[in-house]
């Protein structure tokens, strides 16, 4: 493909969405990749870059001048172009926003690297179409023309007043179904949802997904309209923060891919191991505690990772139910109420599985007492792994630390050591030992 | 609360935004619920319906006669009142459709009723805003205010032919920038993307947040338009699979919330520790035939646990990080690198493990023969459980099941089998049994 002519390769690119030309050139390597980009007609080139995954887009940016950067940013909206500045490094930040030719969106995109990532300010964009209450309509519509040209998506047009503080909301539908005669004050919507500059991703998307928003305006800390953040950006928001859920829930504590380097994926994954080998030592330290059993006893060591399994299956299913609930905030009644709930919910699983391993371990080893001693404590390791499960999420959000980390390793090394020690307790006093 | 009077409670109902109001109202017993329902206005108890729990809304809807939920299915979006109606025992389905006042928006309702729930169709809604390419913008701009006036967002606004056909969009944008003097055939978009009734929702859900659509049209086998799918329904599936996707992976296998039955939840978490336990057995049945080594190497009982873990926990890692892989559509390369990487990493992992769990149990029990049995064992392990780990979604895609099966319960059951066997098979070569 490389060697082809540029033309037939520009006019191959020129039909396809820049989503499809931004995956293309995520599997190229770092030059065929910048020739690409280069070949793709400008407007294009902006889309695609904000579409690439982030250590490409970091790699072709460094082959091109700060004047080529600033005018692929001149295309973008503030919040993509802000969110790619973010990402050079710091000499060439300076650079670039002196190349911008539009001043009035580098002096936007400048206001929007202010915000800490982390926050609405950090999503929002400066693209939004807003009206002054004492405005009429005539004005109005002859602004909102004018400004509509520079938003990809108009959604609501939101009501000022002489301050910028955000007042309300004219809806689109009510532009076409309402006469053009009437005056802005007497036919803006005085309801609007809106967000603080502060406010963190995850609560603009519980809010917006709540109420079914598409867009929400932004507002500083006296009430002035700063921004505007769009579903598309949330529907980014909550992949992410499922993402790193199910990462967290699996072991992995930081944002890495399958095609991350070797080391990156380390890091994110040896702590949680090491926390499980501690689970394990742990484990193998209580058994040296118990070790006079074994002589006479030794059938209880077999079944020492069917307790540890146990005990941390039935730990994570607690927690994961936890977590969500908290996540979606649709927990009712008490925590003693739901602590009752998961030993009830425990005991009972714990009892179907104790029986079944009962008749199991009977027939294989032909002592009732051992087998009954092993039931009998697999069915409490459940009960408590179950009331740990559905604590320690409740525990961990009262300090306001985020349950998902509980859910996983942090509660499988737990279980693992309270379930063996629970189990060889209860053994040896059943046994008599 | 509930004794007050109905005028006082009405009213501040009417303050309250819909979604909060269900709020509230799931927070409520039967009684209590459906006295409320029918104390808020009538445009607001339909919105409310669509946002209560699934449970508490078929319980309200009981306790209303046909005619009242009619009253409110008239209210809804077509989309909305299909979902409530299939939620309706089948008697009252017939009679509740034939009280809709509103004939065409019970012909649309019926027509919805036909699609699969998982499908495109099943979460399209008819209101849309379409207009035929022959019209000229006088008859278009006439139609579109008429047909707004039924739609809650118009978004685009979709151009079919004589027949029914999408053949492209008018953006609201070039409505608002463009002269009122223009032909349809001239200023339409002829590229628009679309649906077909029967994409699964997932799919659906991958396209709108690949292109960052905010809707989407969806179209029958011979590409007629027959409804559209917007964003807010979409943030709802991703959040769905999401969810499901986390339940899976912690070993719950059916839709449950914290607050369901312990019978419901007891049948979506007893199968996943049925497995538990029976890998539990089959890792003792392994150890019962090692068990000659109990007598003089004792110890290496005592890591079972340790090993179990780390293969499970070596094992969720991989496959969560191919689960993600897959479902995002991004991994690169070919399937004998990635198990080669995903071994490397593994070995990393393991090797740096190994090495602090050989000094610990040799400073522990002081044989170093025996401690670096344990140590080689639990190196293979940990490359074997990457193996697996990997190994299994990939399998598990390839065959058409989604791979998220694979990752908890699954996973970590098979290489608690294998982590033991290959655990004493090793350290009974190195130790010389």
């Amino acid at each position: 493909i490389e060697n082809q002519q540029d033309a037939t390769l520009a006019a191959m690119l020129a039909e396809v969405h820049y989503a499809d030309v931004a995956e293309i050139i995520n599997e190229l390597d770092e030059d065929s990749a910048t020739y690409l980009i280069k070949l793709i007609d400008s407007e294009k080139t902006s889309d695609t870059l904000t579409e690439l995954d982030e250590d490409v887009r970091e790699a072709i940016l460094g082959n091109l001048s700060a004047k080529e950067i600033a005018g692929e940013l001149d295309e973008l909206d503030t919040d993509d172009a802000a969110d790619i500045i973010g990402e050079l490094p710091k000499e060439m930040v300076q650079e670039v926003i002196s190349e911008l030719e539009d001043r009035e969106h580098a002096k936007d995109i400048v206001d929007l690297l202010r915000y800490d990532e982390n926050s609405a300010g950090g999503l929002m964009a400066k693209e939004l179409v807003k009206v002054n209450e004492n405005w009429n309509v005539l004005t109005c519509v002859k602004e909102m023309r004018a400004q509509a040209e520079n938003v990809t998506r108009v959604h609501s047009i939101y009501v000022i007043d002489d301050e910028g503080k955000l007042k309300g909301r004219l809806s689109l539908k009510d532009l076409l179904t309402t006469s053009t005669k009437t005056h802005i004050s007497e036919v803006y919507i005085p309801k609007v949802d809106a967000v603080n500059v502060n406010e963190k991703p995850e609560e603009v998307a519980r809010i917006m997904s709540k109420y079914d928003l598409e867009a929400i305006p932004v507002v500083d800390e006296i009430g002035r309209l700063v921004g505007r953040i769009t579903i598309d950006d949330i529907v980014d928001v909550i992949k992410e923060e499922a993402e790193k859920d199910y990462q967290l829930a699996a072991g992995i504590s930081q944002d890495v891919e399958a095609d991350d380097s070797i080391w990156d994926l380390t890091r994110a994954r040896l702590p949680w191991l090491f926390l499980g080998l501690l689970g394990g030592v742990g484990a193998a330290a209580i058994m040296g505690g118990f070790e006079t059993m074994m002589s006479q006893y030794g059938v209880l060591f077999f079944f020492t990772p069917l307790i540890a399994a146990m005990a941390g299956n039935v730990g994570v299913q607690s927690s994961a139910i936890m977590v969500q609930g908290l996540a979606n905030d649709d927990l009712k009644g008490s925590i003693t109420g739901r602590l009752i709930k998961e030993m009830l919910l425990a005991l009972l699983n714990g009892v179907v599985l104790a029986s079944i391993l009962l008749f199991f371990t009977w027939i294989w080893k032909g002592s009732f007492l051992t087998s009954l001693a092993i039931s009998i404590s697999l069915v409490s390791v459940t009960v408590v792994a179950g009331i740990i499960g559905t604590f320690i999420p409740l525990f961990l959000h009262k300090r306001g630390i985020d349950p998902a980390i509980a859910t996983g390793p942090f509660i499988t090394t737990s279980n693992d050591i309270f379930g063996i020690l629970i189990y060889f307790s209860i053994a040896k006093v059943i046994l008599g030992i």
